[in-house]
């Protein structure tokens, strides 16, 4: 049986598949294969978005193969959980792959480079093939064009972190501005607020996008309210945001 | 005379003609005008590439128009020059409209949102367009995608910062991932290099893309010196790196 020679990693942007790049495409089109995750019922739309850009790109979707995505264990503690979590993923990334399919895609949300596990998951596969990453947009830059703002102020740094940091850490050091990713616990409520500025979107780049904005101290409960509501509606959420403190 | 009414400011990747989205190619098209900076004949390769851009995507490139980037006073303290400077642009982005564009688009290098100051130059324009920004891939991106490494390791934070800010200030505290962009000073050289890993790329995405990466202990001279010939052999040159510290 012949293996698999090269793993494509395709960043596809974050929601609106025009976010692909032309470099993406052409990448997909090399493929032997694509492989598509099913995250469950509860994010099909995230399967239906790699399902439309496949439709709309391949000439042959016969190439695209679907798998199950194993569940992290939410009983371990969360690095151990993670760890063991990539373990169970690279076994279902083997198992996927059709005889002889030598060049494989997947499509990866995002950028496989920001607060994404394809790259430690693809160091587990043995044997190992070569590995190429195609840059996407990421929901952090969907972020800051929707609500027109630069990531950075002139000249000074950013923090990007999780919300498990902030929470664990509070508002970085030497920053004053800070994005947030990963968050399921609105850990902008825990930061001092005041002079501090929040940008906040939801299903961006989507059809039902939602953003809010404007002194933290002032919206930090709409945001939460309009967040546990969205995700009720939806069944599920991904949001993002930034915030800004005024320079002390 | 009719005004400009909206400001497409489109990112368009950095390098490589197919980083571009589909996105972006379709605010190109619905632009009434197409506005591309010249940088002098040291950075003539950017210029020929939304020129090239353009060419490909545009079905009438009558609509490019092409200005001359006014020069930042080397002789006023930083900050005060650089404002002095996008007050420059600003006059002079308007004086490039063709009369009767009310739409009118900037192709802009990587992704507006990050050490991109055109929204804040738009911010500038008297009367005021409305603006749209259409994210593109960052150098950043193109540099951790061509080392095939992740930006942030597992669950931990980046700090993206400058090279000035890494000289005044030292590596930031509390992220051992640090990204640095537009040093013109090979400001790594100043860093403890002890246990510190460095990713560096130059002209990332285009043909003559140079790639560097080590424990930084090992290879900073070397750097140095690649970065000092590239910069002769091709009369310019566009950088950035990331240092990663093993965790004390």
């Amino acid at each position: 049986m012949i293996k698999m020679q090269e793993l494509l990693l395709i960043g596809i942007g974050t929601g609106n598949p025009d976010h692909i790049t032309l470099e993406a495409v052409a990448a997909m089109r090399e493929a032997d294969a694509v492989l598509i995750p099913r995250k469950g019922d509860d994010k099909s739309d995230l399967a239906d978005l790699r399902r439309q850009i496949c439709a709309a790109h391949l000439d042959d979707t016969g190439h695209v193969v679907e798998f199950d995505l194993p569940v992290r264990d939410g009983s371990r503690a969360y690095l151990d959980a993670v760890h063991a979590w990539h373990d169970a993923i690279a076994e279902v990334w083997q198992a996927a792959v059709p005889n002889g399919a030598q060049r494989v895609a997947l499509l990866i949300w995002g950028d496989p480079s920001l607060y994404d596990s394809s790259l430690r998951i693809a160091a587990r596969l043995d044997p190992a093939p070569k590995v190429r990453v195609v840059p996407g947009i990421t929901s952090l830059q969907v972020l800051t064009a929707a609500h027109g703002i630069p990531l950075n102020t002139l000249a000074e740094p950013v923090v990007i972190t999780t919300g498990r940091q902030l929470r664990d850490h509070g508002w970085p050091v030497g920053a004053d501005t800070v994005a947030i990713m990963l968050d399921g616990s609105c850990s902008f409520t825990q930061v001092v607020s005041e002079g501090v500025q929040i940008w906040w979107g939801a299903y961006l780049g989507m059809p039902q996008e939602i953003l809010v904005s404007g002194p933290l101290a002032e919206i930090s409960a709409r945001i939460v309210e309009t967040r546990a509501a969205a995700r009720v509606q939806n069944g599920w959420i991904m949001d993002v945001y930034l915030m800004r403190r005024a320079i002390i």
